[in-house]
Parts: C-alpha cells; sequence; structure tokens
C-alpha cells in the first residue's frame, strides 16, 4: 500500500526547497538526494520566493532561528500555498524561545501547512501552549508510551482539525494523523536519537513525498515516517557489523534511506491505524 | 604533463579564501585540504578582505547568496584582483532568481576572474543570458553531448574571451577552456550527482591549483577537474565493494581526492585538447 | 583520576549552547552528542540568552565572524556569567584580522570565560598581542616544542592569572593550565590537522566537560583534551586498516570520541603536570 508513495517520488524527483538551519542543512540536502528528490537552499526574501516556484515543495525548520531569513519564511509559505506546493513545518526548538515559539505561532496563522512534523515536545508546545521542551530534543517526560498513546492520538487529531495539516509526531513511538486518522508507526533505532538533524531530515523526507504524492498527504508523510525508521534499522546493522559510533550512523542512515526500495518498506514497515 | 600541477598544490599548500553557501562549506573545507590545500572562510565584510590579504587565492560561490554577505563578494574579488591572486567563480543557480543572475553579471563586471566554473545550464546563462536552470542542477535538455560538443566548445571559447576567465563547463563530459585552447575530460562518476556540493567542492579545488600554478590557470584548472574525476572514479570503486549510498559516497570522494598522486594522474587522465 | 570527569558527563548529559562558525557546525553537534553531551545553537540576538538559560555550558567560536551574531556572543556570555555556566572562548583566527582581534579581546573585557582554547598562534596573539597567525592554523614558527615548553608554560599560566580562564593550547603537544598547575598531553595524532575543526569540536568537548565538572575546570579541561587526543589515535588505527582519508578519518574521529570509555582515557591518556 505504501510502496506507491516511495515509487512516486524516484518517478518525480520533486525539488524541495528548504529553509532551514545551518547546523544540519547539508545532511537534509543529502537525504534529499537519497530519498529520491532534490535539495535546494534559499533563504534571503530577496530570491527565496522565486526558487520556490521553481520547485515542489517547502520545508520551514525554525533551528537557528535568525530574524534575517524569518521574513523569507512568510512570503514562501504564503507563495507555495499560492502554488499549492506543500509545506511542511519543522519547529525545531518551539517553546524554548519567545523568538521560536512567537515565529512558529504566527507561521502557523499566515501560513497552511500540510504537514506538522516535530518532537513530542515541540508538538505539545504547538497544540496546548505547554509543553517542557528541553532545548530541541524532547523531555523525557513527554514522551509518547503505550499507556497515553490513544490519549495522544486524540489530541494530536484535534491538532490537525484545528490547523488544516497533517501531525508527524516522531520519537521511538511515532504518530502521523490527520483529523480523523491515525497511523502508529513503530520503526526506527535509539541510536537515532545520538545524530544531530534527525528530525530535520525526515521533515525534508516527508516534503518529498507529499509533493511527489499531492493526491494524499496524510499516507505519503506516514509512508515517509516508515523509510526513515526503516532506514533507521539498516543503519544499525551495519553499525553492529562496523563498530562504529554515531558519525558512522549518521553515514549509514542516510545511505540507508538510498536502500530501502518498495519491497524493503513492504516487508519491514511496522505501521496500524487507530 | 599535468602532474607539476598536483605536485605544487602539495608543495605551496595555497590557503584559499571561501566565500561560499552553508549548504556544502563543510566539505569544501575538507576537500582543500584533502586536495593537498588549506581553507579560510570568511564573509563579513568587515573582515574579508583582509582575510583575502593573507591568502593566496579565492572562490566566491552565490549558492545560498545572502545580500548580507554580497559586499564582501565584490570587496574581496577586488582586492584579490589587486594583490593577483587566483579567483574563481561558481555561479550556482544563476538564472534561477534574480538576485543570482543580477549578482553573478554585476561580479563579472566589476571583479576579473581566473575561472568561471558551472554546470552547462549556469554556464549558458552567463554566456547567453538564457538557460533553463533547473534550481543547482544542469538541465538535461543543456547537457553536453558528444554531437553538439564543439558546438559547445565555440561559444564556451567565445565566452572565455569576453570574460578573460578559464571557463569550466563540467558534468558527465567536462570542458575546460580558454580563449584558443580547449581541453574535454570524461574522467568521474555519475553518482557524483547524488552528492550535494560537488561542484562547490570541485570550484575550491580549482582556485588552490590557480593558486599554486600562477603561470598556467587553463592547464592548473584542467588538471583539477581531472583530479576530481579520478576522485569520483575511485570512490565508486570503493562504494561497490561497501555497499553504501551516497553519503558514503561523499566520504570515499572527498577521501579520494588526497590518495590520487602523480602516478594516479598521469594514467588516468582522460583529456584531450579541441 | 581523570575518568571521573568523563564519567560525570555521560551521567548529566550536559547541554551546550553553540555560538559558533557555520563551517564545522554539525560536527560540533554530533561531537557532543558522542562525548556524551547535548548541542544546541542559537545565535539571534533576540533568541540567544534565552536559550543559555535552559543550558549547561556556552561555548563563544569566533570563526566565521560575523556582525549580526557578535551582539549575541556578548549577552549570552555575560547571562552564563549571571548564571555560573562555563564559557569556553575559541578565538579562531584571532589575529588575521582586525574584526576577530577586536572581538576576542572586547570579549575577553566583558564576559569571564572558564577555558579559553586556541593553537599556539591564536594563544600567543591573546597573550602578546602577537603570533603569527596564518589564518586558522597555527604557524609553523611557533609550534610548541620540548626546547621552550617551559617558557611556553610559564606565560600561559601568566595568561591565565590575567584572565582568570584556564588556558588550553592545543597541537602536537597539548598544554591546559591555570595559574598554578599546568598539565602537558601528548595524545593525538597528525592526521587531526587533516580535517577541518578539530579545535572548534575540542572546544566544545571542554564545554561539555566543564559543564559536568564544575568543581574543577583545570582537570576537566585537561581530561576533555586527553579523550579528544585518544580518540585522534583510535581513529588513525582505524583509518590505517580501511585505506581511508581526511573525510573518513573525521567520521572515525567522532566515533571515537563516542569509544573512549573511562578504562581507555585511565590506560591512555598520556599526562603530566608541571
Amino acid at each position: 500500500m505504501f510502496e506507491r508513495y516511495l515509487r512516486n517520488v524516484y518517478e518525480k524527483t520533486p525539488l524541495i526547497h528548504c529553509i532551514t538551519n545551518y547546523v544540519t542543512v547539508n545532511d537534509v540536502a543529502n537525504v534529499l538526494l537519497a530519498c529520491g528528490g532534490s535539495p535546494i537552499m534559499a533563504d534571503d526574501k530577496e530570491d527565496a520566493v522565486e526558487i520556490t516556484t521553481i520547485c515542489n515543495g517547502l520545508v520551514i525548520n525554525i533551528g537557528t532561528l535568525n530574524k534575517s531569513t524569518i521574513p523569507a519564511m512568510f512570503s514562501t509559505g504564503k507563495k507555495a500555498n499560492e502554488l499549492s506546493h506543500p509545506v511542511v513545518l519543522d519547529p525545531v526548538g518551539v517553546g524554548a524561545s519567545k523568538l521560536r515559539t512567537d515565529t512558529a505561532f504566527k507561521l502557523l496563522e499566515e501560513v497552511k501547512f500540510s504537514v506538522i512534523r516535530g518532537n513530542i515536545s515541540e508538538i505539545k508546545t504547538i497544540s496546548k501552549g505547554t509543553g517542557t521542551t528541553k532545548g530541541v530534543d524532547a523531555d523525557a517526560s513527554d514522551a509518547v508510551t503505550e499507556e497515553h498513546l490513544d490519549e495522544t492520538i486524540a489530541w494530536a487529531k484535534q491538532l490537525s482539525k484545528k490547523t488544516g495539516a497533517v501531525i508527524a509526531i516522531t520519537g521511538a513511538i511515532d504518530i502521523v494523523t490527520d483529523a480523523n486518522k491515525a497511523f502508529v508507526l513503530r520503526n526506527g533505532h535509539p541510536m537515532m536519537s545520538k545524530v544531530s538533524g534527525t528530525g530535520c531530515m525526515l521533515a525534508a523526507i516527508i516534503a518529498a513525498y507529499c509533493a511527489a504524492n499531492p493526491d494524499n498527504h496524510l499516507e505519503a508523510a506516514a509512508a515517509a515516517v516508515g523509510v526513515f525508521g526503516l532506514a533507521g534499522e539498516l543503519a544499525y546493522d551495519r553499525l553492529v557489523k562496523n563498530d562504529g559510533g554515531n558519525s558512522s550512523y549518521r553515514t549509514y542512515l542516510i545511505d540507508a534511506v538510498s536502500q530501502v526500495d518498495a519491497e524493503t518498506l513492504k516487508g519491514g514497515i511496522r505501521i496500524e491505524s487507530r
């Protein structure tokens, strides 16, 4: 079922415009190439709107948020909306500072997002104005567990209803939901949390999947989350064989994104709907 | 014949000032170290001119062009001209936006470039004001093929005559030409297009080669293109053995740049002059 | 003796705020994860002070110094001082330009640093207003040798007395000293100089070690230098087995930082006090 979303990415090679942080931008570029898409970065307000018009999708990532690039987030977001390009928000560290929180909420008012992807603390902050964001990582106290999974899905559905966006909460257990239907995914590996920028990479992959699959952003986003989780597992197998650490794992993870094909996805995705 | 250009880089360790995009800057730094040079990055207008004076060459790369760093491109370009340092232009994405196009053309008016390196779409844009730049990648319709190779060389020679710069068009077939003499190179591997920033890396290597070989920028640039193409081939051999993807390939590519020695270059470079 | 500093980092997972250059920022992030800490980057003056309050330590690195981020260096430095967070200065390229030199000296006036880490040329510039900084690398004529080791330690102790900071001079021989007691370390490998940003990485590790060990910044910094030097040795062993170049070495180096445990440190650190 999810394989066709993957195939569409490889067939269409969607060009994804990324306004993203300078910490993990290179991995975002290479993971887009790995997944079958193509990256372009531009964040000057005089450059970005034009660049987005030649693209197929947009990611706005507020890590290392800088006042000089905020205007481009708004103008390109609106332009992408006009052009019906999917727009993905990655609200890195929202709740950790006023600038990040205010910018995220203002973006949510002025831009229509196709998908909002964050860790549980970030999405909680967006949903409830609370959450205990510890920098850019989810707080342990927020972790999605089996016990309160249904409860989390319930408020995530509400958030989707309110924002019109597919909500992707990623962590040990991933939730991808719209207002009506949620997918729960259980792929991935804890080692992914030892690489800076796995969330940023995933947000970009989601954008590529949505751009190549305009008819169903919910399932496209779920497929992207499945691919990345599977890549995390394949990368871990390779890591064990090679006695590496987190930097090798980063390399293997991006490699593995290019190695997950339709068959691997079909056989390996651990997904249920709720 | 080309080996002496390589040896000079290792002997002189040219320090290359890079004003470059934040997507691939780390790879540019490490590939300069790999090829026998040394990198320094500085783009604040109050910092960059002074930094360029202690360097031996300059690369100006307009990827992720930002209005705050454009002034430094002009002031350092002029200073490098004064000091007779080679200056390489990498017009990333020229034609894709007004800001990039205008900046590239203004740079060409005010700074004398030793080498202009781009993909065929970018160089076409500079030459003819046309070209169908699809973001930062060459458009398939522009591709250099055997059939119109002579025609491409002809207008590239004209562009060299007009700009005074060696023109390096890189892709599956590479062309490096001045107004009179062109080299055609057929090294490299298609996998290079799956790594973000191979063009940026090559532009920096060309700068190192020109800085270490002031007497012949044409042949120095051709040698640099040959070294990088050979590195792409060596890296692919290693990739096949290790079942990796594009992120491993990136690592192997930079590694291989440091492993191409005079013998490898002599034996492996596939070059003809036209 | 030094093992407890390492154990404290893994137990406390200090969150380190980095205002650092865009060339090596990703490696800094991943090496912080590798050493047992956690990174966050923020450099907008409206964002950075708030971010630093949720952190446990701060690194200020003046590579690719940009006027737009200098204000955040001062405001976060002062805030970190208020909160008694350790603050590490990495004066990349001080002496190479007026902007870098002026900024470093002004930071030294207005912010109290726990540790200043640089290569010998950078620390000399800070100490004596001289030094022959060749860009971002130490000049060969400045190199710390056995002959003038005691002399170097003597002026480094004076610099520590004057600034109140632990002074870490890193290179082939490393010196870590306060006003009274110096450690000399002889770990590491020359290959480390072929990777861009090893100094930046080490400065961040030192910040993590100081944040997790507030009682003894001198020994914490020495432990960090020992861990990184040992990682350089382990990485070199792995490089030889795998026929790699500097890009593989970068990966192995970060990996190895995560692989140096208390036992490795105890058995491998080559340290003496003077």
